[in-house]
């Protein structure tokens, strides 16, 4: 494809802050996921450890993130100026708040961020994610549907799910989503036209090979015309079919017209 | 939230295959995303290195996924019964194929697979992805939108983006009252194997009939796949085509088999 790709401005009034990570090497992978995603602000609060070689390694070219990470001490200084803050949730808490699915509360985030307010997604600790008192600081929480037996991502592939939705709600917005199938075609479609003429060739030349089905001659073309319609051929492929066609008759001796 | 959750016995019949890994710690973690979303079968082609504790380390409770995995000597024989299959994809390649957003791709993988199908996600190389060559084995192609200047998922991270798609899809037909997709196929789907057959005769016939594109021979197979893997060819349909070849081989005193 040659458009060129939309501007996504509203992803980088869009923050990724992660409390208290244990592992450098998931910080490095949360960074990764932002870069591919089109986000730029990484906010890390009290990290473990940090910088480390881990997070360099599997940053992979998105060290410019690394780079430009803040380090804070707390959940409140890293979401102050943050007028929607979305906190990363397991699904069941004793305490009840707005819980979203990350394709409802990534549209939210996104229009809010277009809208030019500094937006907030918040992820906790590998092991025991943010606590009650650090939900609470959040608007909203969003919770990614997984296997009820094993519910628990990694904290960077729970990132990318989040920031991959959070790309589709600004594609969305900037109307840019690809259509459902792309399919890059190099050839004009065969008209109707160019497709009975291929049916017709494939009667022909099915006559001439003696070629049909005992117990139903007519359903024979139904199924290839079924077939074809179905494949929406472009007018090199019906060309092929038919040079194909043309070469079968000539070897049983027809005319291959 | 308490509601139990929904069975998605759908999912069992949709397997990752891993074309020429190099990283074991990617295997596992790919485990750990696959297992977070409640898929099960992993098959890995020609892994470099596996088993491997980085492997083991990554998938981090997935290890009953990574002990079943199943390992195999080329892609062909990781696909061979599988009715539908989805080579993930840079976007732009010489070669133009269906190109389908995640989305999209994870409810017609889901809908196969809901309809008894064997369905099959292919992710290739770290480094250099899928060959043109096993892009063509493959009946679409999947491509997850990213950051242009900055395209290229972690192995791992692209399976939890996809395979979360898949989740979506499963929950969203499991709660559908009618059916989100009526499949109208009168005959089973042919799996990948059948179709290479097609292929294998295609290619035999048309040394008996002398017929080959002088310009660009390699060019002529490839649009043949192209258009019979967008088809999505139903067994019959496999054996009509097959009837025809073999008829022309006939004719031009060839062996017909």
């Amino acid at each position: 494809m040659t458009d060129s790709p939309p501007e996504l401005p509203s992803l980088n009034r869009i923050r990724v802050v992660l409390v208290e990570t244990s592992h450098p090497g998931n910080i490095g992978a949360v960074a990764r996921a932002m870069k591919n995603m089109g986000l730029t602000e990484l906010v890390l609060v009290a990290p473990k450890v940090f910088p480390h070689a881990d997070a360099t390694a599997r940053a992979s070219g998105a060290d410019d993130l690394l780079a430009h990470a803040r380090i804070v001490d707390s959940l409140d200084a890293a979401i102050a100026d943050c007028a929607l803050v979305a906190g990363a949730s397991a699904r069941s808490r004793t305490i009840s708040w707005p819980l979203m699915s990350p394709r409802d509360c990534a549209r939210r985030m996104e229009a809010e961020a277009a809208a030019g307010a500094k937006v907030a997604l918040v992820m906790g600790r590998e092991k025991s994610g943010l606590s009650n008192a650090e939900l609470e600081r959040c608007h909203v929480h969003v919770n990614i549907p997984a296997n009820p037996d094993y519910p628990s991502l990694n904290l960077a592939a729970a990132v990318q799910v989040l920031t991959y939705e959070l790309r589709l709600a600004a594609l969305e917005a900037a109307s840019a989503l690809p259509a459902g199938e792309v399919l890059e075609r190099d050839q004009p479609l065969a008209a109707a036209a160019e497709l009975e003429g291929l049916f017709a060739h494939f009667e022909q030349a099915l006559a001439t090979l003696d070629f049909y089905d005992p117990d139903n001659p007519r359903q024979l073309m139904r199924r290839l015309r079924r077939l074809f319609n179905r494949a929406g051929l472009d007018r090199m492929e019906v060309n092929i079919l038919r040079g194909i066609l043309a070469a079968a008759e000539k070897a049983a001796g027809g005319n291959g017209r």
